[in-house]
């Protein structure tokens, strides 16, 4: 299991008029939390882009709604892989705020394309041999 | 059951770098595809705010993105409701690009919430009268 | 001088906690705007991009934000050209509520980079070719 | 003169197909300039909201479009008051790359509503106090 924390505050332009956090802006705190956890581990997702032309589309998500986030609350967004990844990768998502209350929890799963091709292929070698350690049975 | 459908263009703005309807925008195709649904029974959530005091929160959403929707494309936002609602109340989505493929289909579920007390109620029966019709059995 | 309106409403997503539409959004409303304008002359921006193979990126961009434009409101963007593109456009925009009071006007001006190169270009001649029956004086 | 600087990473929802970051985004990171402004004084716009009752609308904004933010880029974003506010406060804004060259660069200007009669009101003097000592001639 690998779990990493990041946090985002949320600003004006994601409130809406009931003044919550906009349901639809979730995704992005997501991609937040799958992002930095990557660069915590060394990687980053430009990099697999750029240097390895893989892309990463979202293949799913769900999202459950538990409590409303607020203008200018500091949000926690812990994001965990549960499993390697293989064909997908499935991160486990759940938002905090100050309060360390739930606000959200989802999981959201990406596949592996090659720019070039078009074509799924399996998760990238450097992403898992990073990974690994964090897996290993004791 | 009742369904109704709406277009909307995919705007640049809403583009990623893939080229691709960015995965977090499709929250607000949703969106859009609910508020229009009730338009077209003489509703609007607007009034439902204003005139009832009730507002809407999702409490959950599942998506699965099929294939991409690309810039400029026209999206067929078709929404389904299977069931009258009734302490909540389920959207059944599918979008299609021009070709009348599946771009993403997902199920997004919104409670009623007393605007005043911040208490959840149950669906208003003007919503359920103007659904009635649809739901009755033969 | 050419002239094109063209409507969008205001969407939830698209409000703030002040219950306005956010000011950030105003720019998405301005893209909608001239896009719709060159469809309105037989011309689309994704043809500039795949076919004559031309970015526009934006170059400047002023706006007044004079009343604040609502939820649900249908808003008309009117988007305008004073004057043949040459090195630049320039369209001029004005945004109307329902009831036709000006909510935002503003200006933006855009240049033509070949996308291959990267370099600027002049105005694309396909381009002038539909306006310039709308320019030449009597 | 009273300047501020904070940081925000290009996230891949904010790019578009062009690979830049979207210039309708520009408003938003204005928005955490000025917000991180007032934070850096002890002072949150939350607090003008619901202690205050005041209301800062954005009245106009210019904006200069230099070279492109591209995906994961962490962007600078100065922002500087160079003169004490009064009927209006005007931040200055310049956005800068990792290699230190100036993005974007645009003035953002507000005025002061009180929330409960919606008229205009002068500075809220607590407001003042906190930027007086930046501004004193010696």
């Amino acid at each position: 299991m690998y779990t990493h924390e990041f946090q985002k505050r949320v600003r004006y332009g994601e409130t809406d008029q009931m003044g919550y956090l906009y349901y639809g802006h979730y995704a992005q705190y997501y991609e937040i939390g799958r992002v930095e956890m990557l660069r915590s581990l060394g990687l980053t997702y430009k990099a697999m882009e750029e240097e390895y032309g893989i892309l990463m589309p979202v293949v799913s998500m769900q999202q459950r709604f538990v409590r409303p986030a607020r203008y200018d609350e500091l949000i926690t967004i812990r994001t965990t892989l549960r499993q390697l990844p293989a064909k997908f990768i499935v991160f486990q998502m759940e938002l905090f705020n100050e309060a360390g209350k739930l606000v959200n929890g989802g999981t959201v799963k990406l596949c592996f394309v090659e720019a070039e091709s078009g074509k799924t292929v399996p998760v990238p070698e450097h992403l898992v041999a990073e990974l690994r350690p964090y897996f290993e049975e004791n």
